[in-house]
């Protein structure tokens, strides 16, 4: 095969324009040798189980899907009736990001909520309480949070309890939409679990494919017995059953051990924390999150960013105030970042 | 990583028991280095798309998913409203393996044509047509045929044009399940686009992962002016776009150029061959539907079935009558069905 | 008001031709007086739930809808999950003549068995419980009878009982339709609860509007504390919720009360079979199924059907043996039918 | 029947608690004479559709259905493919008070406008179309206004044309939700064609329920060659179909004929205006919103809101400010009010 594409891309896009980490990559290829089971009733598929409940503790049953917007919408499915509500923040992936999948998958009204950093507080989850039990209503059901937010800002473990506990005493459960989960947890130096079981969590969308995985995420139950029991079914019927499922499982197994997941993540933070010190040097860019993951939020000078975009691709998140979302990745080098702020420097001035 | 799995499976199950192929693998590596744009604004799917172009003609638009259900199912919204009906064998895919998915997505109701060797023919779906314009009812719109059939028969491209003017002339769109089409293809000796769009087909899915690819099948369009131009909406709410699409692409680059995926098909369907001309000769056996590409249906005893599922699994089709299926692969080698057949002799002594 | 309407219309189209019961009627303008509380706050509905415990028993929950139709579905959803599967009769109500509504509205399969009497048997049911836990499959859920059929044929309570054993030994629920129940009760001489909650029916569709309502249908939970106890959600993001309930509970009041029920549903038996045995005289008439309700069902001349059904409307049934469904009503007269019949003789000559 | 049902109750809670208007039962009383053609195929119906185009022009087709959440679910529908989104004001009724059936039975986004009077302003839609064309986010395709609006207040029809032009001007359409139409154009002293058709608006909910009918909406399209051409399907598959529609559409002849709907709503509007001016003279009571039609929005003391609402039923709107809602029909009588307001006092001491 001969592509002739160029390999030159340098971006601030998304962490989904990176490549396969090339760890994940070698299991991939190492596991393509013979036969296997499909659906997942491979050796592979078993051996990764076994380490997510290393990392979540032995009580969890994980699925495997093929991406994130339905590891979301399927997790969220088996925690709802389509006459239930599922509050969000504003920002959030499922309100905004995912064509109305929720919507459409689960029935439910997605009730979102305002927030300046990402994130939410009880306070504001509290008036749509106040119409449980009036059918005219959506009946709230779930609180779904997102780790790290879509600002990039981090949930304590405390914050997370304290939105957890809120949630199960008012008889809802508590989603966490984890693509980036592991930006999370290094940023906070915890386990995976001390922000997603044991902070009171009982879905968890956990990503790979930000990470440095090719295609795979999961869902993950925490509280078996309960929920989750028929999201095998969920899962076909939501046409997210693998067939070849040891290529995502072997993908994982790769990405738990040794803590390739922890090194890839904190290496995107730190390239963040690298291109926001040196953002900030430029006069007329303001940074306009504070930056806990591997993403940099800045307004910058309009008249920049159209051609400095079509150099090194990014998002624009606001138009309006010309503020745009500077992603990181566990490829991102630092003299990239450099030669990037050189650039912006030049435009700006 | 070291799996320790055991590599030695042999089976005949499904052709999605099989690994990659080297080509496919190849073709995954090399698209693995540095950043590239997401959901399919890539060098390589544009490479990919017109890849597929050379095949199937100009005029069509080509959508990546992840698999063979959701390429049936977006592929059928993307043609009905919910108060369509979709007409297809009784042993079709989307009736009977999809656990429901093209009801919950389109809405539609399926109508089911019993079927003693996997195909439709037209006066049996007259029936159907009386309704049309009775509000009690819902309106057929799709005849979704499978090329080859879930028992391994073909549609000549003759049939499938008689049955294309039939749906058209009804103001019916005709879908083709090409999950397989490959060994359809190899099998009739014809191109890929005899059998789809210059016989009249509409909206196909072509699959790759039953074939050597590893996840990535294809919805493609034969009428792009009048259909199909919402299907990236559809595509994203039905939780089917691929954030890395170069590693889709990349395999369809490689599956298509090179012959590969007719070479695939031809050993398959080749094997299949070998395999009931084996089975003939044991006395007890009796194969039930003519071998025309990777599938050899056969009558069993009943009591060496589970002890040869056991050694060389492969799936029971009717428990009732002992009836069971036995899929080829690429991968399949002579020896590997000599030794099965052996053990069946054994067996069925 | 000067409508000019013609009043002079016989049919044996539908027993919803017919006009509302005066008894009922009356009910409507006695209701009609000052304020009440809307969706089913007010003193009518409580009066009737009161009613309906006197027929049913004091362990069920009566909800209002509008149409057949929607109890039907409403009242399925309560039962099931969108990857289930519902097994009724392929001639159901549900399955031919709700234009999909229960596919669109659960996201289940219906499983239609084919019956030459409108009546399923336990072994046919058997078939589709092969695959449960199959998650490639919807999974069966429900079985849904319809007393009587829609060939007018009666299960009796034996029958049903037997049904609803074998549904509740494997895991699955019995619904029924009864949109002319209070006919399959007059022609069996039993109580409304004799074959529903003693026969073993865990759901239940009852009709008001074929037997002299205006409009207004219940949907019946024979088990409370288990099923139906969401059902107030259902209803209304079914939207169905009546907000003047109580003119369709004051119907019911009056329709349950001094056997109005029953009355009329002896009166359009009685005519049915007067029609039955009035049509056996003509010789090219051949009646094609047991007269047990309010319907007959039979083969006319091809030539003599669209003339009459111009003077006397009714419905084809199956255009290809010239089967025609003649039906009876609650204000169907002898010399109605005499004088079609004689009208027939003459056609048919 | 003898009920006993305490005919006694005065309340301002909502027009639905009314009883039905006597010419309105007339009608119905009238229309119960004899058989008719069900489904819509009867003479009133036809009669109604008429009468329909005398107010709202030739180029309409009306559609009956049971209630006013259908009518808005089932028009937004027939505008709709479900990766669309529908902008409305945060008051909606389609966005709080349907239990998220226009999500559910849509698939759409409901994308909601905070409004302190009801009303939304074009300024407050142009951020929502800045995704066009982006398949991560739901299509913007329906602006739904409500005339007059859940606070009672009222677009005029240059507000409408406005808001109509932007849409069009977008590739929207705008949807009415006129369940209380009557009271805006007595308000306005228009027609009711001046507010809808001839003002842009693309599809109407046009209620009686709310203004003296006993059960009764419609969905009415205006460019009929272009939308709802299959909305026959959608009522149906929507559970809407009226088995004996002449009832509803009986209802409909009186109601549009004699100016009864006219009459009624300035009845009932100008109830609510003698209610605002005596309770203006509480000193405690702040009223909250123009007074425009039969609605009073009014800040009361807390301590007097329960005991006031247990002999007079009143809603109440926003329980953190003490907001209630007071609402007049076409039956409430000015003694009543006094009546209330004197008890106001009493309690407001």
């Amino acid at each position: 095969m001969q592509t002739n594409v160029s390999k030159k891309l340098i971006s601030f896009a998304s962490d989904n324009y990176s490549p396969v980490h090339p760890d994940v990559m070698d299991a991939i290829v190492e596991a393509n040798s013979g036969q296997a089971k499909a659906y997942g009733e491979d050796e592979y598929t078993k051996l990764s189980d076994d380490i997510f409940k290393k990392h979540f503790g032995e009580s969890i049953d994980v699925y495997y899907v093929f991406n994130g917007t339905a590891a979301n919408v399927l997790g969220l499915k088996a925690l709802t009736e389509p006459f239930h509500s599922i509050i969000c923040a504003e920002t959030a992936h499922i309100n905004g990001d995912e064509c109305g999948a929720p919507e459409r998958f689960t029935g439910c009204k997605i009730l979102a909520i305002p927030s300046t950093d990402g994130k939410i507080a009880i306070e504001q989850i509290k008036k749509y309480l106040y119409h449980i039990g009036n059918h005219h209503r959506n009946q709230p059901k779930v609180i779904s949070i997102t780790e790290p937010t879509e600002y990039g800002t981090v949930y304590t473990p405390q914050e997370i309890k304290k939105i957890a506990d809120y949630a199960h005493e008012n008889g809802l459960y508590l989603h966490m939409d984890g693509a980036r989960l592991s930006n999370a947890a290094a940023s906070l130096n915890v386990s995976l679990r001390e922000i997603t079981i044991d902070a009171g969590v009982d879905v968890l969308s956990f990503g790979g494919t930000k990470n440095g995985i090719m295609s795979g995420e999961t869902v993950i139950f925490f509280n078996k017995p309960d929920i989750g029991y028929n999201f095998k079914f969920i899962r076909k019927q939501g046409m997210q059953l693998v067939s070849k499922m040891r290529y995502i499982s072997a993908q994982f197994i790769a990405f738990l051990s040794n803590d390739l997941w922890l090194k890839n993540a904190k290496h995107a933070n730190e390239m963040a924390t690298i291109l926001e010190n040196e953002l900030k040097s430029i006069p007329k860019i303001k940074i306009t999150q504070k930056v806990e993951t591997n993403v940099v939020f800045a307004i910058m000078p309009k008249e920049c960013i159209s051609q400095a975009q079509e150099k090194y691709p990014f998002y624009i998140w606001d138009a309006e105030i010309s503020e745009v979302r500077l992603m990181t990745s566990f490829d991102t080098k630092k003299e990239n970042i450099l030669e990037f702020v050189e650039y912006i420097k030049q435009l700006s001035h």
